[in-house]
């Protein structure tokens, strides 16, 4: 269910600026031991080493070194220049273009005033949504089939493959506002012999301030059996050019989450998809599961939190007329939901009015740094 | 609650292109009586004269005149020239631009894969969506704060004034995909002594064929009281030069819709919407009421037709924690569900579970013209 051993590694990588994802770049960089009650104010996710989901923290070591991280995005600019051919800005918003060797895709986004939030900022689902709009186009870009929308190379429809996606992982470290333009950065490289780990770097495309770190895992599904399958030499061949083979992974392994129902303490039931949320196959997209994990998280803390961390782990496909339960529990030991200033972390669980369960989350909330606007 | 009587005339109005919004171009070309049964190709929306909702149909005639359309649209392209700046397409995907002296405002749209719908075509919420971003884009470049996402002007904040959507109709031509860019052209005018008429074209960037005429009125409320107002005179100078004041609308005035809670008989209960759906005062927002409305129609109806027309009539706000109901029926007299390539009518209301009415609603569904595509 999680992401293979081949990632388990004990080395570091450098996050804030995507030319990190070109291993001449590399460097390795201790990880931190952070205090959960320092550094308040939402510029950085904290997450113990004791925490069921390791973040890699270098983007915050190079953060704190305006010169340097600086001095990265140059090079990456540079090295744009050198290794692809010129984009206009309208190929960067419309359709993005491959850099580095093909081997790290690249696109904007403009913020639109419907992706907002009642606190003006993008919401989660937003962003989940651009992650999964450029990583199509690089796949698109790469030759895959996307005529259905699912980017699968051509070895993989003469065999009955797919994608799935079984678990995926967003760091947010500020939300940008309306009107923002967000450049995201995105890579592929494979998990172990059923797996494809995508990664994503969300940069302001002003500062090139990193606001988002995602990933996520891919495996391949026979669409007849509907098992997973390791990967046909063939389609190896196809995707090896596209491949970051020698990068660490930005996260380290998901761990299997495995939140119990009979402990969780807050519980929305009654919970359905619309029409717009369904993929090409009467599906519920992948985005939808974020709006139901938020809908089961308790109100008082939408309202003095924002949402710093999610780590998704899907177990099962969810149709159109399916009833919904969105639980939750607050899991921070050490705080409550009225403690201030502190980071708040909880389990939830989706699963199906009937029984099964559709996925597990872990989350973990900031206080609000920015205050709500005047309403004029 | 509906369109004030000034708008209420019987010349007509070209609307293929938008250069017909400029009063230059304005000519005369008699309403047609059509044929319900004919031409059911999907590429002409139909409404016979005794329809409630009577539509201009200018556009299909021109689109039976290809010389003469694309020489409109080239005439656009001249103007657009002489009377505008210079733009990149960056800045018109981005934040668009003010062309025929400050009058229209132009956008672009690139659509994205998580606006698509399960036959791979942009969804109707995702088009009201781009209608609501260009509209604001619009009041910003007038002037109007866009702090609170509101679009209101300095008088208008003095004065404890806001916008209230009315009422909306979407008509649509021809859906487009993934990766189309839609080029959007919005235009406002007074619509009697307390609305704004706001009014769209969503063209094909790269033909120029019209797909979308949609239209809106807004009415000025104050904040306090709660009612609506007349246009104090500060603001209607501040509106001045953006208003257009010469042209016909692209619709005739909304007929207010009654339907009938009683006769109802699809009626689909415990709708919610969820965070992702709220604006800046936690109301949810225009557009999520569509989705409900889709909710309250028949199933086999949507995989079997697609939506054609909407008109939709705002009557309260709805809240986070509101349930709602939405009903429909079908009003098209001559067919029924199980008849093939005629269109079909349907009259909806959205209410809370405890009864007051949020909208009333009709819409026009046409056979689907486009098979699905294989799933690969």
């Amino acid at each position: 269910m999680a992401a293979s051993s081949n990632i388990m590694t004990s080395k570091f990588f450098m996050a804030t600026s995507p030319s990190s994802w070109n291993s001449t770049n590399k460097s390795k960089i201790c990880l931190q031991q952070i205090d959960r009650s320092s550094n308040t104010n939402g510029k950085m996710v904290k997450f113990t080493r004791d925490s069921s989901l390791k973040v890699k923290l270098q983007a915050q070591a190079l953060l704190t070194n305006d010169s340097r991280a600086t001095s990265m995005i140059e090079s990456l600019k540079d090295e744009e220049m050198m290794t692809s051919p010129p984009a206009t800005m309208e190929h960067l918003t419309t359709e993005g273009r491959l850099i580095n060797d093909g081997l790290v895709f690249q696109q904007n986004f403009s913020i639109r005033s419907f992706e907002i939030d009642s606190e003006y900022k993008v919401s989660a689902r937003a962003i989940m949504n651009y992650l999964q709009e450029s990583s199509l186009n690089h796949r698109k870009k790469m030759g895959m089939s996307s005529d259905s929308l699912v980017g699968v190379t051509p070895e993989m429809i003469k065999r009955d493959l797919l994608w799935i996606f079984r678990g995926m992982c967003i760091e947010v470290d500020r939300y940008p506002s309306w009107a923002d333009v967000v450049q995201i950065y995105h890579r592929i490289y494979t998990s172990g012999r059923t797996g494809l780990r995508l990664e994503w770097i969300v940069n302001d495309s002003k500062t090139g301030e990193t606001l988002v770190r995602a990933s996520c895992l891919a495996v391949m599904m026979n669409k007849k059996t509907r098992k997973t399958c390791k990967f046909p030499e063939e389609v190896k061949q196809e995707l090896k050019p596209y491949l970051t083979t020698d990068a660490e992974p930005l996260f380290e392994a998901d761990k299997i989450l495995c939140p119990q129902v009979g402990k969780m303490d807050n519980i929305r039931t009654g919970l359905t998809s619309c029409w717009h949320d369904l993929d090409f196959n009467y599906h519920v997209n992948n985005a939808k599961y974020l709006d139901w994990i938020l809908e089961g998280t308790p109100t008082s803390l939408i309202h003095s939190h924002e949402l710093s961390r999610v780590s998704l782990q899907y177990r099962k496909e969810c149709l159109k007329d399916d009833v919904i339960q969105s639980l939750s529990r607050v899991v921070t030991k050490e705080t409550g939901l009225s403690t201030n200033n502190q980071e708040i972390e909880l389990e939830h669980v989706l699963r199906l009015e009937s029984g099964p369960e559709l996925a597990g989350a872990r989350t973990a909330w900031r206080p609000k740094s920015i205050c709500r606007q005047t309403i004029n």
